[in-house]
């Protein structure tokens, strides 16, 4: 019955959600993190920049830029499918506590930082020299990205009250063993960043691919189980 | 009954909806993306840059610039345009399913990437050389926003499950034959540069104006047929 | 009772509104154009700029820009005032047709603008000379604002049937007699900026004041008619 | 009864809530601060600049501009705690009317400033010189933010009429003397400045924490002490 009416309630604040403790109700911290995504998305263009080019120039000034639009391209992959899987995270519980809130702020924090190694790793990988530094600082970007989703996990896991009942501590386990191999590999990056900072940004693209891919077949499991 | 309480259920997530198959729901992909046109079509400004001008010269250096002005307004109708008719497409659907989620990211990757093409059009347009390069960049990137549209419909028409029963795939491929003008003008547009770049600015205003009217006249079409 | 689920149903969308003719629900532009308010709000500290100071110098040169700092507060309030004025707009009437949401657009358009010639406005006084050429310029963008939103104002006067019921053809024509001050005010400015930038800026803040007091008074009207 | 169908009102509009005088509804005044939190605290990062290094020296010149990142990291928790501390307010309250709106923009414009002096303390410890005076504007930036919260306190301390009946004047008088320490504290960093700059920056994170706490603690004892 009072469900009926919770649908926004977050915006119209004056019934309070008594399952929130402390402020915050859920949906507002989504809204919030959704229009984090949204704006850090949006404002990688404005790292590719206009070349200065005499006459005849252009073409080929624009053509020698190329690895600011793959980071681009690559960067804008990232943050969507981390959008995706925030929602997943989200869809799991029914609470936000304060340490949560916290723990999402520490989140997007990471995210919001993507767009600063992303326009190093363009201008850099173009100019030839420095770029295996470029490609280390932006593993070790997406390397924070993935602890801060390990330490929602975690923090899920030992607060499964905040779960949705049909997920539970276990379901939490099991998302954290799934985000887990995000730090990993983005750690192990940092070592090819040395060697091959081409290299890099592939991997990066095909690491996007892949969270998209997991987190999708993971959510049909739930399914196939019944659990979802 | 059960659609009673769900008017914001996305932004609430604890009462997941059965119909969204993987975990996204539509209407949160909806003010995503929303959020996303809001703040390319906001940004835009920022590439209008202040000149630098000696006593006496600000107002002409302004004049100057007009083709920054004008690149900013046919970017903005643009996009205003493109978030019209995105709502479009999703007022026919029910569902948003993992595949049709990232070609959805992969329109807003080719719309906010808008503001770059628009930034490089008014500078060279003003400087005079090279505004052919810029234009055909420029047409180019519409044209990929316009085989995002179409790759969308497509995915419709192959998987009529996510779209209103009073839509249906014979909608769908209606809407996709609708959409697939663009890539074709935009594309042909592409050759124009070279003979005149101002021209393709008056064709791009055409066009956007073009595709505001064209889906005003098939809303009302859908209308006076009654399947809508 | 179908109302019951109407609340956000703008973003569910697969309920589509017999009400809204053509396909944009009145809820969805609103919430489009509030985020277009905010972000333009918010991007007008991008254009103070940080200054290249010697040791020592700093504090001088930090008071030597307070034009961008009194830019910066004015457009501020600007761009809140007209947040509030479009709100009014929405609150009375009931259905966005096609042509109010292009004319929606188009008041988009002139108010992302405004970050420009705020930065003008903000250099050109502390530069000294061109500052009137700036602030005709600001004068002017803040009179096609008002046009506008006047513009909106005689569609909706003679399009009833989007109106709410108690507010009506008559409401309409007064709320656009109270707008039509802008224009002429803000046109009367444009020569003031001739004779003195900085009272143009003076002048702004007043007008801004007076839109956020008439607006208020004229919502009080409404109550004590019973109007509302 | 009413209230069943007021979850997203403000977005719909065609149902004037009578609780709101004036024309705002305080659900839409929470989404718009919220815009403008979120856009504020992710544009901070496009003032952390891309170094121009030469071969060999990006990782050198990276480590140099830790200032950078440490502004960016004391400045997004502070809006994040800000962002909490004011949907507390709105928690608490059950209309927005005219003044408070305004009192309300104040406070958003005093927040949308901070990122300028985030870029200052950023650029001018790592400078070495004028560090003391960059340090000092941010303190008078957080002290303007922490008065604008006072005087928002202080309106609903006199308009206990907006407030929900189980906070009342008290409530909010409780609360005001809570962020009453926030001006007083921020104003006394201001001559620690003219000692260390380093340290004001330390101090800002350890004021952001204790906010943070501060208000979880207070939020805890509301349920405590049965008033929420």
């Amino acid at each position: 019955m009072q469900t009926l009416a919770t649908g926004c309630d977050d915006y119209e604040g004056h019934r309070p959600d008594p399952r929130t403790i402390g402020p915050m109700p859920k949906s507002r911290t989504e809204a919030f993190s959704d229009g984090v995504f949204a704006i850090a998305i949006t404002l990688l263009i404005i790292e590719v920049r206009v070349p200065s080019s005499r006459a005849g120039d252009l073409a080929g000034d624009l053509a020698h830029q190329w690895p600011s639009y793959a980071a681009y391209v690559v960067s804008f992959a990232i943050i969507g499918v981390i959008w995706v899987n925030h929602h997943d995270i989200f869809e799991r519980i029914t609470t936000v506590d304060r340490p949560l809130l916290f723990l999402n702020l520490l989140l997007l924090l990471t995210v919001a930082f993507l767009p600063f190694p992303t326009a190093l790793l363009g201008e850099y990988i173009r100019k030839g020299d420095n770029a295996h530094v470029a490609a280390a600082v932006y593993g070790a970007n997406m390397a924070l990205i993935g602890l801060a989703f390990i330490a929602m996990w975690t923090y899920l896991v030992r607060t499964p009250s905040l779960l949705a009942a049909e997920v539970g501590a276990e379901g939490a386990r099991r998302a954290r063993r799934a985000a887990a191999i995000g730090p990993v590999l983005y750690g192990l990056s940092i070592p090819l960043a040395f060697v091959s900072p081409v290299a890099c940004l592939v991997v990066y693209a095909a690491l996007a691919l892949y969270f998209g891919i997991a987190f999708t077949v993971s959510a049909r499991d739930d399914e196939l189980t019944g659990t979802h």
